[in-house]
């Protein structure tokens, strides 16, 4: 048994690895490679260059190198894939399940993806390839794989085994075995536990179970995701609006969808407009981040000339300028929660949800409360400092109001978003710091000038 | 076939649901709810009071209310759990998988506890349930369940069957057949699709995959999430430092862990300290929220007894006062975004990460491209719109080295926390935030003063 804690990888094992790729040692690179899961050599290429890498994938079969690249990550793989002939990538794809492939001929140049395709020597994978290829990547159709095992219902078990041994090379998981008619109708379902446990002459038709829950080809990866999650399933099959059962997807696509959304969603609250990860290089990283800080930095120059209409007020009352990072800062962490609690619960979709007008009078009543704690210690500890009367009425009133105007703006731009189908989360970064920074200094020096002058 | 888009729950439904609770119509009900999967009746229950939900529950089979129960998110459980005496609740978990009936049994009040388990009927299934009390729930052991397939490595295939057989009442999903010796030692797996294509007589000896990947109880939940995810494994055997096999852990119950991790860390980067949501009460959502708020208005009221420090300054220069959220703005939106890129890679954790030093360097170059185009731009507005070159000076020398400060803050802090077992997307929210307003402070009036007085 190999426990996972048992592959370490040491630099030293990297280096003899190097050594007999400098002396091509082929011999000794397949028996070090011999029985190590493609996944961890796939993170052992990272550590390569690109030439030594082609040269291990060469040494290795087309069956394991197929693994290795599939298990790699998007930048790389395109990379590497560059070294490759489209014959070489042809025999690699080959060894795919058909959306393993598919997602790497969608990253290949469009020049070279026709080729490829007609160099596939399984003619059926090709053919199945190009199938998928007509879906979107981010709806059912395009994460499903062709490869499953399906059994007419009319079968016996004897002839499902027979269809298993059949289809047992071309599929690595079976989970189900999808019930069809004679028109490729999805029926139902019947567990591999059931046909092991039942007598070979038993027809599928008195065996399946036709509560299957499937999904249409064009529904979003995320609401997938959401019903794969809520009903624990493994695999679900994907069907066309006529019912014809099309392919199947696996909960371990599933798992790498929910991961890249945490991730888009981590991104946009962090005013990241790009994917970009820490070891892209230095130009990547720099290109991803300048647009939100420009934009908040245009924010922040709008604010300047904002406040320089009030400048009267600031040589009158200098002590007023002392309190403006307070206001912003706060309308900025009231905004940012408030969002995230909606994406929360746009993540977490119910059935019924609250009417907008309950929604909005709940987030009010929670400013309030909060307001009104915020509002009075800073009026507190303003006495307390011996801050002006009337500074100390202004700063904490223009406190009050920011956390309600903040708390509705921020509550309402995820909605607005996502009722547009552009992804909330977007409204718990920059963009929502950014808005209430200018919507404060507004309330702030309104409420200021009001109560001075006014 | 029953598709997803089919169960839609309409309002009728719900309402002639709770007439026949009303009218006690108990035929009534469980025809109507005859097939539904469990999880949609758990959310026809969110929208019943506890007494109804409690009717429906008492209605049906154990064997249903216990995967309704199970599929409740753990707030409305613990509520409708307090409506149903010790001997009801064993009932239920008498039919659920020893994890499931775990996580539900630490949610009860301690004194009844006991009382619970000692009144489960199935003895190996509570003795299951004291086994796996003893793990903390987010480690590798209180995450697994003990129903599994095992075959000893000397038996046949037949055997084998036989085994699935006799375990199969108790296993629902069985993916593969986990292989041990005398000792309950693991020494490999073999899957159902072997199982079913061997012939009877073939010897699991001969059959069984001993490169396994396993997990020891008491591994991080984490670090196993990651495992599953690398390998795309559906299932994972647990073991203990003897390698005996203890139980496994199923992927629908890392999904559950992927998605909880990603909304900490959301409600993290948000600064909400507390596990709320949308319909919590406006109480739970206002204690959720106040404390960062609290920490912001402090960092704000300090920030406002620095500037007071320099009164004199904005007496003289109003126009100091005016680029003052410029400042704040850009330190919070570099820092966070600087610590969700460390977020990020900590997530992804990579065998052979870059030394510190080398982060540093490369943080450091892109905040300089950043702050010089900033800086950069600032200046050049500032010029155009007419202000004071000395000011623009001071502005745009204060911006570049708030770009940098920030990045550097934005980095080591996430690195710091995680270093100490904290959460380290901690630092990607008000943390940081608040922080950098100070930060971007000191530096704002270090430099004007000393451009104006130096």
């Amino acid at each position: 048994m190999e426990k996972v804690e048992q592959f370490e990888l040491s630099k030293e094992y990297l280096e003899k690895l190097q050594q007999a790729i400098k002396e091509m040692d082929d011999v000794f690179i397949l028996n070090t490679l011999e029985g190590i899961n493609p996944a961890d050599i796939s993170t052992i290429l990272l550590e390569f260059s690109t030439d030594e890498s082609k040269y291990v994938l060469d040494v290795l079969d087309y069956e394991v190198s197929a693994e290795v690249i599939n298990d790699l990550d998007e930048d790389t793989r395109a990379k590497f894939l560059k070294n490759f002939k489209n014959k070489e990538i042809s025999l690699m794809l080959n060894e795919l399940d058909s959306d393993d492939a598919v997602d790497i001929i969608n990253e290949l140049p469009l020049k070279d993806r026709e080729e490829v395709i007609a160099l596939i020597e399984n003619k059926e994978k090709a053919k199945n390839i190009l199938d998928l290829l007509r879906y979107e990547e981010d709806v059912a159709g395009g994460l499903m794989a062709k490869e499953l095992v399906k059994a007419n219902v009319n079968w016996s078990v004897r002839q499902c085994i027979e269809e298993i041994r059949r289809q047992a090379e071309n599929v690595e998981k079976i989970y189900s075995v999808y019930v069809v008619d004679d028109q490729n109708i999805l029926l139902g379902r019947v567990s591999l536990k059931r046909i092991i446990l039942a007598e070979d002459h038993v027809k599928v038709k008195d065996l399946y179970d036709d509560e299957v829950i499937a999904v249409e080809t064009y529904m979003d990866e995320v609401d997938v995701a959401e019903i794969m999650r809520k009903y624990d399933l493994d695999a679900v099959p994907v069907v066309n609006v006529q019912g014809k059962l099309m392919g199947r997807i696996t909960i371990d696509d599933i798992v790498d969808v929910i991961t890249e959304l945490a991730e888009e969603e981590r991104q946009m609250m962090a005013g990241i407009s790009e994917d970009v990860e820490e070891d892209d290089s230095v130009w990547m990283l720099t290109r991803a981040r300048l647009p939100w800080l420009i934009i908040g930095m245009f924010g922040g120059l709008l604010g300047a000339q904002f406040i320089g209409v009030f400048e009267e007020d600031i040589l009158l009352v200098p002590a007023m300028a002392f309190f403006i990072p307070l206001i912003t800062a706060t309308g900025g962490n009231v905004g940012i929660q408030s969002s995230s609690i909606v994406l929360q619960s746009l993540a977490n979709k119910s059935v019924f949800d609250d009417s907008f007008l309950k929604r909005i009078t709940k987030v009010l009543l929670v400013a309030l409360l909060n307001g009104i704690v915020i509002a009075g210690i800073v009026m507190g500890m303003n006495l307390i400092l011996g801050q002006e009367m009337r500074l100390a009425l202004v700063v904490s009133l223009a406190l009050f109001t920011v956390v309600l105007l903040a708390s509705f703006m921020g509550t309402v731009t995820p909605l607005v978003l996502d009722r547009f189908g552009i992804n909330p989360a977007l409204a718990a970064g920059p963009f929502i710091t950014t808005a209430n920074d200018l919507l404060g200094l507004l309330v702030y020096f309104s409420v200021a000038h009001l109560l001075y002058y006014g």
